[in-house]
Parts: C-alpha cells; sequence; structure tokens
C-alpha cells in the first residue's frame, strides 16, 4: 500500500522516486495523483515529504487537485535554457532538470525512474542529467521492490474501485449473453436485427458503448474470438467474422475505469446452442483445474506454486504445458495469472518463483485463468476471475457469473 | 510521409528506428503497425528493409497482421539469459536485446529510440545495452528530424483517416448544441430530463457515449469547461459544475480513433441564453484574429510567424500576451496551434522559429486557435479549427461548424 512506500525505500536505500508522463493512462502517475488531467508531468517523491509536483501552466487547476507541492514549468522557460546551451535542446533540456532537482534539494542518491510516456526522447535527457549529476543515480526498478511492490497490496479504498469496475464487467458480460442468446440465426449463423450476419466487430462495438455507458473502457481492446482465433491466447478476435452455432468464443474482457484508473480481468468461453464432445471434455478440464487451484490457495504462498500445479494437472489430463516446452502453441501455453491494478497485468506473478516478495498477502488482487488451446483443431478454451485477499485471510471473488458452456440459441 | 523515412534517415546518418512498447495508444508504432493488438513489441527499421517486429508468442496472428519480418520473444527465453546471468533481470534483458539486435545485423551505427512505454525499467536496459555493444548509439530524436518530420505531412489516406474523425467530431459538437438548446432552465442553471441540474459532468459522460457509438475515444479527456474554468485554457472543467446561462463554455474536444489512432482538435466557446458586453467584444477580437491569421496562411510559412502575428493583433486590442511575458494567467496565454496527427499535438509548432524544417508543406494538418483568458473576471474564449494544406498548394479545414457564441435556450 501506499503507506508502505517509505519503508520500500528505505529498504532499497532510494533517495527518490521520479514519476513522468501525463495524469491518465499512466499507473504509476494514477496511483499519486488520481488521474487528474495534466497532459505531461513530472512528480517526484521524496520519503517523508509531501510529493513535488510539475506542471505546464495552463493545467495549474488540475495539478492543484493533488494536494502536493507545485512546480510550474513556467518558471523554468525552456527558451531561457536553450539561450544559455547554446540551443542545443538536449543540453537545456537536461540542465532544465537538473535546475528542478537541485531546486527541491535533490542533490545524491538513487533516484527511482517510473511512468509511462514517450521514451526516446527523455532517454537521452536522463542520460545527459546522470553526466551532470554523477551524485544522483538514475536507474528503473527491475526488481520491482519499491513501487509495484506498494501496489501489489490494494488499500481498502483501491478494492472498491476493482469491485465497481467487476460489477460493471459482469453486467456487460451479461448484457453480450443476452444480445447472443437472443439473436436469430440462420442455418448456424447467428443474425443481427437488420437480417444481417452478426459479426465479432459488432458484438465489439456493442461492447465498447456498453462499457462507455458505464464509465469504463478497454485501453487495450477486448477479446472476442471464435473457433481458430479463440485457440491462439492473445488473438483479439477478427472483426468480419461472422458468430457460428458450435464454435468456441473466448470472451476475455479487462476494462479499467474511463481515464486510466483500475482494471478488472474477466473471461469466459461459450459455444452458441451445442459444443462438440471434445470441447465439452476440453472444458471441464479447464474447470477443473480452476476448481482445483481455487481450493488450494493460500495466503503467503508463491503464485507460482499454483502454475506448477496447473501444469501437473493439465498433464496428467494428457495435454502439453509450457512448463515441458515454452515454445509450445498447443495444450497449456499461457501461464496461470498476474495481479491486476492500475496496470492489468502486475505483481503478483505466476512466472517469479525466486523472488521472496512475490506472494499473496491480504490486499492482493490477481487471477486465476487456466485454458487449453487447439488452435489446428479450431477451438480454445479459457476460464478467468479475478480474486483478491482479504485481511481476513479469506480469498474471494470480487463478483460472480455464471460459468456455462453452451448457451441456449432461439428456436 | 514514410517514404521519407530513409532520405531522413540518411540525412541524420541513422543506422536504425527502435520503436518500443504497445501497438495500441503509441502512435510511432501504429504509424508503422495500423494499431494491431500487440500489448509490447519491438520494431526495428532498418532502410530499404521490410521492417523487424519482435511480438509475444500469444501474439503471432495479431503480429502477422502487418506483414514485416516477425521475431517471437519465445525464441529467446527470458529464462534462459537469467540462467546465464547470474539471474540477473537487468543484465538478462540487456543481453537478450543485445543477442537480437546481432541476429538482425544491427551491430553498428546510430540508432534512433521511440515509443510509448513504461521509462524507467527500460532505462536502465538501454543503458546498459550501450555499455555492452559500444559500436551502437542509442539516442531519442530532441529535434524530431526523422519519424516526426516524416509524419508531418499525411498521405491522402491520412488525411481521410483525419477527416473522418473530423466528422465524428463536429457530429458530437452538434449532438452536444442539441443538448444544451433543448434542456429547460430553471432561472439560471440548465436542467436535465429528471429535472436535476444539468452539470459539466453529466454533458461529459455523453460525449463519451456518442464518441463511443461513432468509433472514437477521448484518451486525454474533453474540456468542457464554464466561468472561471474556462478562463484556465486546460482546466477540463469541475464534474459537480451546473451549466449556467450567460457564462462562457469553452468545449475543447480532441478525440483519436479508438485504440489510438488519428485525432482531431476544435473547439468552441457558448454562452447561454446570453453573454455579457465585454465577452461578446472579446469573442469578436478572438474570432477577428482567427479570421486574420486563416487569412494570412502561405504555404512554405513557419507557424511561428503567425504566433507572432496573433499576439502582435492581441497586443494592440490592449491585451497581455504571452510573448511579453511567459507567465501570465490572463490575455492570450498560449501558443496559436500545433500539427495533428497520430499525436494530438505533434510538428509543425508554433513556437519553434528556428527550425528550418517547421513549416507549412502540403500535407501539414495544424491547428489555428487563438483565445483570450480572463479567470478572474470569470471567463474564457477560445475558436479551433484543424486546417490542412493540399498538394495544389490550398488551405482548407477538413468540416465546418458554426462559429455562434450565444447559443438559444428554451422559452
Amino acid at each position: 500500500m501506499k503507506t508502505d512506500i517509505d519503508q520500500l525505500m528505505l529498504n532499497q536505500n532510494t533517495a527518490a522516486l521520479w514519476i513522468s508522463g501525463a495524469a491518465q493512462h499512466n499507473p504509476a502517475m494514477v496511483y499519486f495523483t488520481g488521474g487528474a488531467h495534466l497532459t505531461g508531468a513530472d512528480l517526484f517523491y521524496l520519503p517523508g515529504q509531501t510529493p513535488w509536483l510539475c506542471h505546464g501552466p495552463m493545467e495549474r487547476d488540475e495539478a492543484a487537485k493533488s494536494g502536493f507541492r507545485l512546480i510550474s514549468y513556467a518558471n523554468y522557460p525552456l527558451n531561457l535554457f536553450l539561450e544559455s546551451f547554446n540551443r542545443d535542446p538536449l543540453e537545456a533540456a537536461a540542465q532544465r532538470y537538473a535546475r528542478i532537482l537541485q531546486d527541491i534539494g535533490l542533490t545524491r542518491g538513487k533516484v527511482i525512474l517510473y511512468g509511462m510516456r514517450e521514451f526516446g526522447e527523455f532517454y537521452s535527457v536522463i542520460a545527459r542529467l546522470q553526466q551532470i549529476l554523477p551524485e544522483l543515480s538514475f536507474e528503473g526498478d527491475l526488481s520491482d521492490a519499491i513501487l509495484m511492490e506498494a501496489r501489489a497490496t490494494k488499500s481498502q479504498e483501491e478494492l472498491d474501485h476493482i469491485r465497481r469496475m467487476g460489477e460493471i464487467t459482469v453486467s456487460v458480460v451479461q448484457k453480450t449473453k443476452d444480445l447472443l442468446t437472443s439473436s436469430p440465426h440462420d442455418g448456424d449463423t447467428l443474425m443481427d436485427a437488420q437480417g444481417n450476419a452478426l459479426t465479432i466487430g459488432k458484438v465489439k462495438s456493442q461492447i465498447n458503448l456498453w462499457l462507455a455507458e458505464l464509465g469504463a473502457e478497454n485501453p487495450e481492446d477486448t477479446i472476442f474470438a471464435i473457433g481458430r482465433d479463440a485457440g491462439v491466447p492473445h488473438s483479439s478476435g477478427t472483426p468480419a467474422d461472422p458468430i457460428r452455432l458450435g464454435q468456441t468464443i473466448v470472451f476475455d474482457i479487462f476494462p479499467c475505469e474511463a481515464g486510466g484508473g483500475y482494471f478488472y480481468d474477466f473471461t469466459r468461453t461459450w459455444c452458441l446452442g451445442y459444443a462438440l464432445d471434445e470441447v465439452h471434455q476440453a472444458y471441464e478440464q479447464v474447470r477443473q483445474v480452476y476448481d482445483t487451484v481455487v481450493a488450494e490457495l493460500q495466503a503467503g504462498a508463491n503464485p507460482s506454486i499454483y502454475q506448477a500445479r496447473a501444469c501437473e494437472l493439465f498433464e496428467s489430463m494428457g495435454h502439453d504445458t509450457i512448463r515441458k516446452n515454452s515454445r509450445i502453441e498447443q495444450g497449456y501455453v499461457h501461464s496461470l495469472g498476474h495481479g491486476v491494478g492500475l496496470n492489468v497485468h502486475e505483481k503478483p506473478w505466476s512466472g517469479k518463483p525466486d523472488d521472496p516478495t512475490n506472494i499473496l498477502k491480504p490486499g492482493s488482487v490477481f487471477t486465476i485463468e487456466p485454458g487449453l488451446y487447439y488452435p489446428e483443431k479450431g477451438y480454445g478454451i479459457r476460464l478467468e476471475d479475478t480474486w483478491y485477499l482479504d485481511s481476513q485471510g479469506n480469498f474471494s471473488k470480487f463478483v460472480d457469473f455464471p460459468m456455462d458452456l453452451v448457451l441456449p440459441v432461439r428456436g
């Protein structure tokens, strides 16, 4: 949680966190500013102090909502630095930051860099700044030891945000289910109200609309993939494809609060009207792995043990798994889950067995999402819910939704 | 245009462009991949060659849509690099990229970095990579001499995308105007259909919905600001504020194609029912500056001359301007415009008088947006359209929309 940051910084001997970029769709910045409308900003977090927030002069009102100490870039006119440094844009930008760091008293120690932003120019600027200020050391946090570790346990307020996104998610999933089950079909093809084939693209447009109505968005798209596409885990679906009876539809929806806030992550697999025996059987196997892992969840565990468990179970059922061969494209080909928060994928991870901080703790929010993929046989299956561990040590889903494979169709 | 890239790279003595990050909401990547669904990728552009696209194994179908030469990260298993390099995540990540660069034959010369992505970890990785591969030089393009220069002139296909966004934009603006003019009012407060005050927040929700219906989104929010907020150019508006008659509403809408494609940028200022004399007068002045500048547009000009012209005009009308004092918060406080494309703000710029490449050329797309701001008097005014210069040397708006200050209200 946010209250852990100072101790985590101390553990890592860190002088400051520097978060750069816009305040929307920038998880590290949103964590501090709550999604104010800042198109470009730099936030400096020094332990035990109110953070500094550098902002454009036109965005001073938005910046003020943060309650942080404000620094307007207008106090450091780029033109003056360009004049002082031979109109060299790199030198001017680096010297300008050097002045800001000096003015907030950040003169020595480790500065950990965060933020979603354009990379290239800023890389040159920080590399030059590193030369200008050798007493400071600018680094990324490759072991996710500070901010991602703090963010890996959610406060009650954060859990409430995620639950609300869960409610929005299943509401949209229900609407989608209603659309599919109420649509007529012509032979094996589902039809829309105008008598044309109902396509993946039309369903996805409708999903986008429902999300917007409910104050959510899907910045990383939605997976609504049918048949062979469903057998490729991250294929988002082919818009022109018609929806046909009897084929698996993998519907993986991971929306966030509008503007780039908390995510939810959820998957169901459906067949309209009927499913082939092999699909029924594989579906029951995925569901069995899901149920088994959920029953075995324990506080303090590294989620990688559940990935190993899922592989063990799928292998005993006769499937290839990614632990036997990292390059397989059939069988169980991905990891069992991941943390969820301001990033749709974050700590804790299914694939970090050696990291002692990568464990399920009160406040952990994470997905369980086993699946089986046989693209050459034209099907894929995944089931996913987002779970959390509460302060009493109980594991719960945020929201419930039925796990039926076959959806009935009209007449 | 894209066809200029090789020559621009030659001019800058550049061996390769390296674009990193997701393929959505990442302008440099979208420019090449057209918005495929890739959550993390690296694209290497070498002159005269089909680009290389590195992708996650589960995203191979999406990657294949690009038509580029594909490299799956699964061919470079991170675990093997971790084993080889003492489980040091930084060393493993850097050595993995070193291997990829070697395998595509990128062994010496200048590599220009682009891409919207998490900054911190990648900074450390590239800084380490720079040490491992001293024959390569990793840099940002601080003078926007290659990719932003190519992107600064749009192909016919790109102009079509922007025009379509313009049509969507004015359609949503018309719907908003209809909502405001058809709403009843109770005294000076506009009311919604339920008999409650119509707030900024409600109008903005409705705008989001209309955009989603039309296949657009507003990743950087929409400015719908009234009264004093309208007097602060980048205040996005206070959601709980009711909409009152007689106050200026600055409605600045800059949506893009869903998923992060081409933008449009457009502003109107409205007063419901009536406007104060001072506001009428200032509005006419802004409009006069707009019309004057538009009439004076010339191919080959650096847009900074129009910023100077706008300042001159506003000063002659008795207003303070940003060229006299970069820190003013009243009067004409910003620049006259900017290029528009896959970024809402891009080349050409109003504030780069010394850059000989910063000029209006066939294919240039840019905004004209003069404004006057008096937050302490409770008003602000801005008028903005997106313009382009066609291959025949003619300047045009993409779409038209009336410039009326006062909107009628119901009975």
